[in-house]
């Protein structure tokens, strides 16, 4: 069995709920799950994890939680450009994917093994290998993370 | 087929899970989704996007969302005036409205094609040609865009 | 017929969705709903509407909404002497009440209408005359507001 | 009958909805729900009542609700020790215990009685002897303490 390289996750819909908190000032306040941190922490000796995010305002709330808090890599990457970074800067055949929205589609459908949250768009989810039993930030991550160790590294 | 020209959306309840966020000040956060915007720039080349609201406490936090992030005009109409005023402003044939409240049903019923959200008002509804799969603040706005482009603009 | 002369709710979990947000320093937001400030206008040239609430934490926060900002009337009562202070300040036989948890079974039952909202505990929907189709915090109010508006004001 | 001595909860998940809300500065807010505490308030009489969290960055704010508002003891234990700790330092076959993730599973599965919330893990809920009607943060916890009065306080 061909054993994947890298894992690449989405942040927004994926570990957080989607949802954006504004006040008169902005987007101030974003939702993480308790569970996901359990799962990613049983796979990062396994597989090379890293975050990519579209949210340009709200990129400081995210890398609080995935770099400050989780010690991970996360990237600004355009939506428009997403596929084509990923495609460059990971070998898409030894690449999971997991992601939740319209513009995950191709790459969720291209890469070795697509995954989308529950919660996720129809678009996404039709062309997913796993959809996730949980909702993005109500254990989605580490559902896929436990599927994914045990269909790769059970052994 | 006769092409609509303006496309008008409530915030409260239809960008937003419809939720407001107290503090002892007062109305602090509403929560937006973020599959939304998405739709809205597919749409935004092929229709004239407008969004009112009758919600003057909380103005200033839709206006950061709609305005300043996103781009596109609010109008803080009261839900008194609300029929009133897109009749005068908008020719209601050539118009879609998308709202969740009792005050949107007769806008939504006389307007060229009314949308309601999942988690609307029954009295919205019932009178909507279009009820979104999605629940507002969860992408019912994306769906209600998809939707338009592939009835109006997908030829 | 005989009609009623008040509509006494409770706060937490009736006007709310019953969840209490709690930084370090303490009780700092609640969720209040956009559709049920249509509903009590509706009812208030109608009926007498009164709100208790037993948090004292986040008292300051309720009043902000019910007082400052609609305009109604609310009390502070604890949860053991609810029953009678209502007993004592409102004749049960002409007051229609609504509430959520399990010190307002009690209440919900010996009032004249007793009204609980669909995602109140078991013991308050079991004894009530009406189970709102809609959540707290998502219309629960407005729900009541129109039952009550057909029951007894619809002539 | 053999009486309980000790309940033991997990807070994240168990006492909140298991969201973090995170801004730029870090994890700032939990929710806690309005019906918990009447339950609590029940039992706490019976039998001694103690909180267990492994969240250290949040620690702040969960001790704010369950320490400072509610009087409760409130021990910061690491996943990895958890179950040794319980171990040593209550008799676990005189222990109820109440947890929603991976690592509880082992701690409800050897206790005396063991709790987990409707939307706990699968893996926590398939070892429990009772899962509560009621999802965390929406009345999980009461639920609990109504199941365990009803047990064995009732007579």
């Amino acid at each position: 069995m061909i054993i994947p390289k890298n894992f690449v996750l989405d942040v927004d819909g994926v570990m957080t709920t989607g949802q954006f908190f504004y006040s008169e000032i902005g987007k101030i306040y974003k939702i993480f799950g308790s569970h996901d941190h359990d799962g990613l922490k049983l796979l990062k000796k396994l597989i090379k994890i890293r975050f990519i995010t579209a949210d340009k305002n709200g990129f400081a709330i995210s890398k609080k939680r995935i770099v400050d808090d989780m010690g991970f890599v996360l990237d600004l990457v355009s939506e428009e450009t997403r596929f084509d970074y990923c495609n460059k800067n990971f070998d898409l055949k030894l690449t999971i994917y997991m992601g939740d929205g319209i513009h995950d589609a191709k790459l969720i459908k291209e890469c070795m093994y697509g995954i989308a949250p529950q919660n996720g768009r129809q678009e996404a989810k039709e062309v997913a290998d796993f959809v996730t039993p949980s909702n993005s930030g109500e254990g989605a991550v580490l559902d896929a993370c436990l599927k994914i160790k045990d269909i790769y590294f059970s052994k």
